[in-house]
């Protein structure tokens, strides 16, 4: 995942390029669009829309610093996938944590 | 909830005047940023940046067309609050839903 | 769904037909069990297990009553699908909300 | 968590002995029930009724065995707080995941 410059409200953009896929398309970076609070350890939300796929996936979390100054943002996510028909929207959202660290 | 124009990539921003709270905090208008497929009854996601809290929530879902062409847009959604510490990590997300209708 | 008697400290079996599937497989009825508590709008949560598939739900919520004293159970739950690898673990879990009201 | 033996339908009782709350009530043992399936790194499903707060939590997730035939259940879970108020109920949901590893 990269974030780029976060503006004076906290909103940023970035890309995503994920490893695993609930489908068999291929993998291409998606483009995601996020905001953050702007106090220490700030709570951090984004969506990402998937390049190869019709899902899209939020993400939101917050970033602690730990006791040797290491960053690492924890979240939870909802995936949430194209139905075809409105009765099955019950069935299609995802939901898990990824634990985010930075890259040097 | 308004949302402004979508860009040609899927990109929108809006703003979001909520109704419940999670806080005594008095509610104002919220930003939030967001995106959708670009395809019939897309997937959208997008996050809220509360204005009256430390809290951010992401929301999910995809947007219905019904018999009468009634819009509607069925969300879940993740509520993230600030955790003073990382070891409260585990007890500061909630989950929920949501159904959107268009104002006419 | 068939709710049994609930004993002294709030367990109870039953059992659950659903009228929908993230399968093909024929559904066929599938015991639950749970527990409440045992005040008054009580908190509830039971297990599903599926007898038609691999999967398992929990469901957790809280009955309310009504102004004309009609009871309604408010539930989150969480179906779980079998992962054939742990490395599948992320993308197996959906969530969603479910509201029953009792039969009479 | 202790979990009792499972009966030839997958049912089980046991107690869960959490270390993490979010009332300040002090933390005793709980009572839990729950149910597996009853094949090879079953799912598993089990509610907690919380001796000390009127919450319930649910957790479901799959036993796996790892190359060293050491087992981990992966869960996610739902704490359900009470409401007050079914105004409330919206937001007393909280989502999160647990790694449960066996003690020799």
């Amino acid at each position: 995942m990269s974030i780029g410059s976060v503006d004076s409200k906290g909103a940023f953009g970035g890309s995503y390029l994920t490893t695993v896929s609930t489908t068999n398309n291929t993998i291409v970076e998606s483009p995601l669009v996020g905001a953050q609070q702007l106090d220490d350890e700030p709570t951090v939300g984004f969506t990402v829309k998937w390049a190869f796929s019709e899902s899209m996936t939020v993400f939101t979390g917050q970033c602690f610093v730990d006791e040797n100054g290491k960053e690492v943002l924890e979240t939870m996510w909802l995936l949430r996938k194209h139905a075809d028909e409105r009765k099955d929207n019950w069935k299609v959202t995802m939901v898990g944590m990824n634990v985010f660290t930075r890259d040097v």
